[in-house]
């Protein structure tokens, strides 16, 4: 049974310095024996839509290559939070993810924008920075396809459907809720993810840091298919695992067969002909 | 600003007593001067698929004239939680809506039928006595356009996002969950329908009865597009109230615009041209 490693990581504003401590906490998970990890988005970095331009490097790059030799040197998949990747011109808010012999796998370049405005609250452009992805991205492993958003791609319902109906079994966002969506939202949105379609799903987020500019929610976590928090992180920088039991995903799907009485006669459904 | 009552009915065995309580329920709840009242799923007899074929009856019925005079009497829009409709010797669980001036305004037959079996805790087959309705259900009041489920309608993304692609601000699903799904996946499901889609959401269930052939879970609620919950039942027979706020609903849809950044080119959508 496939294990999964969530790194909600602490960062600074040295990049290299978070790149450093990405190496040292991906080796600690290993000590668990994963096969998957995942680091948060804008894991080197402090999530900001102020700090992206400078922050910013293409793939393959610095970062890229350092994520890619983590994952041949540990032998894992691991899905590489974010990074800011530029490419001609244009900035992107990108998850790499790594094979476990180093083989970059797939890009999925963030889809939609953090472009909210709650008065006295959150007021966030992230599309004056950066360009969304035009595509969704899954990839296979020996265990599961697995498919892949950025923090608010999750609040796409559609996205989720689209992944599940191509056979994803997991469901990975690297993600950074701030201190008003995150409690009010973030268990919901993936605990709703898992239980309509029957899926894992897995968030990583940046650890609280009540200095930084935009401050995280924490809260990393793993939802079952039966829509149960099965792992959760605090706030604190920390490691979380689960096992993701493809067995009890069969059964649950056995017992609540939802996905064969779906009516698409009646309400169409989601699909996507464009993938990473 | 619209007013809605959820009535929580206990009900028994004998299908005439129970339309009287619900008469006496609609008065009390009719003293709060609510727009909207909601009877839940199965009002008028024990929730149990044995119990289907002799409570059924055809639609114009005695009960669904007893409705008609509730919401003329009492100047509401009746959601009529459900009845057994027989047509032509087929069997539907059927929600039947009456206008203020107690006019039939829609029948929303359960699209999707409770056909579960979860080992030892859950074991029902509905479609072997149900046969599922065959389209969405909506109308419009002066305040705002509703979108109608039954129970395990619930469960069906898709349905509430048909609803909302259609306009619909307020979805109510008369329901009875049981004790296993219910503490389970009532609250999230609920919660989740109205973040996703950023409407109100509302539930009316029967009380819990422990000698009853399915026990109910109640807590029968309303969640604003905020996804909390505004009013909730416990177990017992009540009736909650709230108002349906349409400016905080529009506060909500700006500040966190989802309808206008979804990305339909890359995931296409549901969509229904089955209507009643």
């Amino acid at each position: 049974m496939p294990k999964l490693a969530i790194i909600q990581q602490l960062v600074s504003c040295v990049k290299s310095d978070n790149v450093r401590r990405a190496w040292q906490l991906v080796k600690q998970a290993v000590e668990q024996r994963p096969d998957i990890v995942v680091l948060p988005e804008c894991f080197n970095f402090p999530c900001g839509t102020r700090l992206y331009p400078k922050n910013a490097e293409p793939v393959p790059g610095e970062t890229s290559q350092q994520l890619s030799k983590m994952a041949k040197e540990c032998g894992i998949y691991l899905i590489g939070g974010s990074i800011l990747e530029s490419d001609r011109g244009k900035l992107y808010n990108t998850c790499l993810v790594f094979s476990p012999d180093g083989k970059l796998l797939v890009k999925h370049r963030k889809i939609h924008l953090f472009d909210v405005h709650i008065p006295g609250k959150v007021n966030v452009q992230e599309s004056k920075i950066a360009c969304p992805g035009n595509s969704l991205s899954m990839f296979e492993t020996p265990f599961c396809k697995i498919g892949l958003g950025l923090c608010y791609d999750l609040r796409f319902a559609e996205l989720a459907q689209a992944y599940t109906k191509k056979g994803c079994h997991l469901l990975v966002y690297p993600s950074t809720f701030g201190m008003t969506t995150g409690p009010a939202h973030w268990d919901i949105l993936q605990r709703g993810r898992a239980l309509d379609n029957q899926v894992y799903v897995a968030t990583s987020s940046l650890a609280t840091d009540n200095d930084a500019d935009y401050i995280s929610w924490g809260h990393s976590a793993i939802v079952n298919p039966w829509g149960d928090v099965v792992a959760q992180a605090g706030s604190e920088e920390t490691i979380v695992y689960a096992d993701i039991d493809l067995q009890y995903l069969a059964d649950i799907r056995q017992q609540i067969p939802l996905h064969s009485q779906k009516r698409h006669d009646l309400y169409g459904e989601v699909e996507s002909t464009s993938w990473r």
